[in-house]
């Protein structure tokens, strides 16, 4: 079978999920869940060899650590199954409905995609994570999870497809093309009719790919070159905590600060008392010129520095003479998913959240917070960087399309 | 100046209109319409190059029809522009909002896309209810209206420009790229950052071509082929007007009916009283065997008619043993646009609109009813038939986006 033949497998068994009703669909989240639990020495020992050939061809430790399954991690895959199966039901909500003149009821109702694609590197929580929300929301799903996580993944969706079984549901409604290697994540792209949205999530060089490569539609996750401006009159108290939590917290995710843009009013006060506590967590600091003086041990900024998503204990910083500069720095160099302002003056942040176009604007908040989790959604599907269909973090509802549904009595148009 | 740099520079332009109060933009809009009355000459006389240059080249009549403006062509195009001035501001919503545990205020918000992009086929008329809609939401716009009407949207965009300027709103906010030919096409869809959602309109082929050389986020509009069941049930006295106003009213626009299926139980009853009706308005009909002897006039479908568009009075016809039978054969054929089932059996109706993946799915009305205007929409940007951001009939709220809003007092992540 070709990776398009085990694709158009799938779609074919996506009208089993989508009809299947939200007690059917939440079943089989359960005896996922449990079935997680009692096979975890399938899983693992899948994963072990997935490591050992990861090991053999050098793979370096981050992946090997993002990689690896033990005990402890298939129970949170387990409890992250259990989570979604409380979630209320995304399918079927009307989201508007009229009646016409003519006397026809027009209304719109809340329906799964039919099939989604997922292209993403080697983390087998993804797999897990995605094929329950697509379970709960009614969607069919192919996988491309990376040829180095592929006996891991394919363990996790075997047990995916006996949950669904158990429920007379068709287990082809979740596949992997990971045995096709880089054939199947084209052939997932390119199914034009067959897959309805396709995600990726993973390195901005992914993302690239599948959005230049793709003949379906897509929602782009992207990165995050995120920005703090903190204006002339921000408490400079309450800023210092901000712009740790924003860098240091989890430096390797999206919504951590990249660039700091500081007002030259408050740069002299705040920058040296900031630079002491960046210090103390070993952030390397990437200085404009007029801030380089400010910054003990500070290094000077290169212009690459401004477009640079470190993902790591590093941090560009930039004086600028006033709000428009900043505006101007960021309109330039963002990469639009999140940037906050710290300051006192309201019409200076109406202004920001106003012209700022990025998916998450804030004001006096860490940059951390642009989280489906923090934003109440629970699961997160990604966070989208482009503006159609979804922007920002998305959950669940994400995975659903709409329907028109029209009723009469035959009437005809004039 | 390159495509891509004028891209670039409706790029800059768009936080003219994206800020802009909705007095202002409705500002623009009226002095749009004067303006279109006032200058009708110039954009006659463009016209006139347009249609000569088309007349030289050999362009079909049908072609010469769509591009040709006379003054009460400009009058309908100017009141249009009117019309959407009276639709309410699609922008500034709040979509959702809520305070977190922490005490951070979170708003959803609908924004303008920022910049879109339109390519589609010589017809003056999209070009001018295109730019209302954007100015009217908030947009920039760039379009690649195709080179056989470059003059006439070259005037239009000039008068357009200058309603813009009327109201201090920067003049580039809409352009062409039609001067640069198919380059600008190509431009526009490879704009990835510059373009934030990119619209075909036209032949399923132009579709194609976009969503397939597409780098920028696109929404389909689509073919439609679309089927009527015709169930055992049905009230046959009201099917035939419905069948015939599907079919016949408008045939070469994407909602009218290419495809008749019939329950057999009824085919016998149904389809000579059917064929006479469609003999009086010369359609053609393309017949499965079964129903080839009960439509005198009739030819035998060949396998490719169950896939074909005719956009003209040609009709396709089969004989069906059930409603799965018929389920089955819209799975196959339909390109997910709009079916309607005809029948007094609700059971089958709930079903049809079920299990039916259609953009819209209707039950006892003519398919002609696929219509923004007729949905209560106004303005139509088009008929989306993918699943992503928009499906079916598209009104002004498709020409938005959301951005979120998180306003805090220095909470950081724990």
């Amino acid at each position: 079978m070709s990776a398009l033949e085990l694709i158009q497998v799938a779609k074919s068994a996506a009208a089993s999920v989508a009809l299947a009703s939200i007690n059917t669909r939440n079943a089989v989240l359960r005896e996922l869940a449990s079935s997680l639990r009692l096979r975890s020495n399938e899983v693992l020992k899948a994963n072990a060899l997935d490591l050992q050939m990861g090991i053999a061809n050098g793979m370096a430790q981050g992946l090997q650590d993002r990689l690896r399954l033990d005990e402890a991690r298939i129970e949170s895959l387990a409890k992250a199954v259990e989570e979604i199966l409380e979630f209320p039901d995304p399918i079927g909500e009307t989201v508007t409905s009229k009646t016409l003149p003519n006397g026809i009821q027009l209304s719109q109702v809340r329906v799964p995609f039919g099939l989604i694609g997922m292209i993403y590197e080697a983390r087998p929580n993804v797999t897990i994570d995605i094929a329950a929300l697509a379970i709960k929301s009614g969607n069919a799903l192919v996988l491309r999870g990376g040829s180095a996580a592929e006996q891991t993944n394919e363990a996790l969706i075997a047990i995916v497809g006996d949950a669904l079984k158990s429920q007379s549901l068709d287990p082809n409604s979740v596949v992997t093309v990971d045995r096709f290697g880089r054939d199947g994540a084209v052939a997932i792209m390119h199914a034009r009719g067959l897959v309805d949205v396709l995600i990726p999530r993973g390195s901005a060089g992914l993302i690239k790919t599948v959005v230049e490569e793709s003949k379906v539609p897509v929602i782009e996750t992207g990165d995050g070159v995120v920005h703090i401006f903190v204006d002339s009159t921000a408490d400079l108290q309450k800023a210092v905590p901000v712009v740790i939590n924003s860098k240091v917290q989890r430096p390797s995710v999206c919504n951590s600060l990249e660039t700091l843009l500081v007002h030259k009013d408050v740069a002299e006060e705040f920058l040296p008392v900031l630079s002491a506590e960046l210090n103390k967590s070993n952030v390397i600091v990437h200085c404009c010129e007029r801030s380089l003086l400010l910054m003990p041990g500070a290094v000077a900024a290169t212009e690459q520095d401004w477009s640079t998503e470190y993902l790591s204990l590093e941090l560009s910083v930039r004086v600028v003479d006033s709000l428009d500069a900043a505006l101007e720095h960021i309109a330039k160099y963002s990469t639009r998913h999140t940037e906050s302002i710290l300051t006192r003056d309201t019409a200076s942040a109406a202004r920001f959240q106003a012209e700022v176009d990025s998916a998450v604007v804030m004001v006096n908040t860490s940059t951390r917070f642009t989280d489906g989790g923090e934003f109440g959604f629970g699961a997160e599907v990604g966070v989208s960087t482009q503006k159609l269909h979804a922007r920002g973090p998305m959950g669940l509802t994400v995975l659903t399309s709409t329907k028109w549904l029209v009723n009469g009595d035959g009437q005809v148009r004039s």
